[in-house]
């Protein structure tokens, strides 16, 4: 069996305007490190929870995608980072919210998946499970990166709750996802955020929502998606690409677009997804101007890809 | 259009040998009283999400239900509640997670669904946002009920994170909820939960997850759930059944006990849920020993029921 892997960096208006030839090249060296990352443990047969694990670990370690590393900040001028995954062999699954000065929250919620009776684990409560189980921290400094800290000091001078946002005219829904199907067939998925700009009363969006933000099923799809959390939650959006495929009979790519093209367009819902198949097709659907995101299929090229 | 409303107080383990009478009849007291209570909304043509939030509140405000004032303590001897609602007109929502002293949670998630730009609301930040909107909060004496005392301190002492524990060999989900289906046709949902007795790690369970605990969509049916909190997470269960009823044209009857009596429990998962569709049939489905639950149909009868 073959091997796919699909990653995103965030959806939204990304616009050519604004974009830099040298900002373009980062965006898509990122991106194409973060597949290499999951191509190495796809193609030593390892399973795809680990590859979309490593990922999405290169995703939060570069600051330019909003997830680790290079969240933004809140209201309070702290980050707090949301991230989810599952597996779909026997549809475990991991969960965090509201963490602090975890450096990388997508393999706090791995450790969850792996070692809690709970899935879905939140704010301080998260963080001493993640320090009796040894993950790594990061003081404060090490999220304060310039280009956030500008945003925020723009959204709190215009005191709007901004999405990650990128300049005149830009909203992007600052989000990092895998997905992958491993020469096992197992598929799994996983999503990271740092959430929204200048965000007050801990808001959750659907990042960390298994079901709406990441869903993983071996029988129909693993599905990472990013986009208007509070949209994307009311849809049940990553079961719902499921459930169209399981009970309706849709191929991967219709039930994206249903979900993506359709119903959320219809509720006023911004975004898109990636997700992959049993058979390891691939799928990277969005209704905004654009999508960070890249694929690699065993056996066919790298891809990585930005606008429409 | 008649109304048609059912409420539950949570499901598990409930048995006869550890019933009293006097309790037994407390019981179908409280259950009567909170769907007496939604009704009064319904018969005078008001909304469901009106009269499931009525029901709700009813619930959470009698100290046997493990909800608002009957809360069960967590580790550290305080009271963290979740809540979520959702109607199914327009498909609003709103939740909140590792709620301290707020009086109602359901009133709380109601006005985010009403008033907030974002649908879920965690920890201090949903208590500002709570002060900001005039909530009840209520000293922590006020949930410090003798009987979750008394459980939290067998727990510790036994150093067991406990269901909401009612003596020998008894585990019980607790959870309360409501749904319902007004004159308009317009259905709703809700689901408030005191937690785990005894938890740590700041968990969070499928109560305030929209999808996994409640769902309401006036296409199919509104959904609140009571169970092991991570089955019914990683079985996105609420949405599960109106998926089942939408894309393979399942009957409210076989969706729920589809996704209760085979999928939840191949899974492990123990509990119930409640559901309305938009012809108003109710169903209340489960694969625990019993649930606490009642309903009403316009022009029948109330119902009360705990056991099996």
């Amino acid at each position: 069996m073959n091997y796919s892997l699909a990653i995103h960096g965030g959806a939204g208006t990304i616009l050519r305007s604004s974009m830099t030839p040298e900002k373009e090249q980062a965006y898509h060296l990122a991106l194409r490190e973060s597949l290499i990352a999951g191509e190495n443990i796809l193609a030593k047969g390892g399973s795809a929870l680990d590859a979309v694990t490593a990922s999405i670990v290169s995703l939060e370690n570069c600051p330019l995608f909003n997830a680790g590393l290079g969240s933004v900040y809140t209201n309070e001028g702290k980050h707090e980072m949301d991230a989810s995954i599952m597996e779909g062999s026997l549809l475990e699954a991991g969960a965090v919210s509201m963490l602090k000065n975890i450096k990388n929250p997508i393999l706090l919620a791995k450790t969850i998946l792996e070692k809690s009776e709970h899935v879905f684990l939140c704010g301080e409560g998260a963080e001493t499970f993640a320090r009796d189980n040894g993950l790594n921290f990061e003081p404060d400094e090490y999220f304060n990166t310039l280009f956030r800290k500008e945003q925020w000091l723009q959204a709190l001078n215009e005191d709007q709750i901004l999405l990650d946002h990128n300049g005149l005219n830009e909203k992007k829904f600052g989000t990092v996802g895998a997905v992958a199907k491993d020469r096992n067939g197992n598929l799994a998925a996983g999503t990271s955020t740092g959430g929204m700009t200048n965000k007050k009363f801990n808001r959750i969006g659907d990042s960390p929502i298994i079901g709406a933000g990441t869903y993983a099923n071996n029988n129909t799809c693993a599905i990472s998606c990013t986009g208007h959390g509070e949209y994307f939650i009311r849809g049940v959006v990553a079961y719902d690409v499921s459930c169209l495929m399981e009970y309706k009979g849709l191929s991967l790519k219709e039930a994206c677009e249903v979900v993506i093209l359709d119903k959320q367009v219809r509720l006023g819902g911004e975004g898109g997804l990636i997700g992959v198949n049993k058979m390891g097709d691939v799928a990277l659907v969005f209704n905004s101007e654009g999508m960070y995101r890249g694929c690699i299929k065993e056996g066919e090229g790298l891809e990585t890809k930005i606008y429409k």
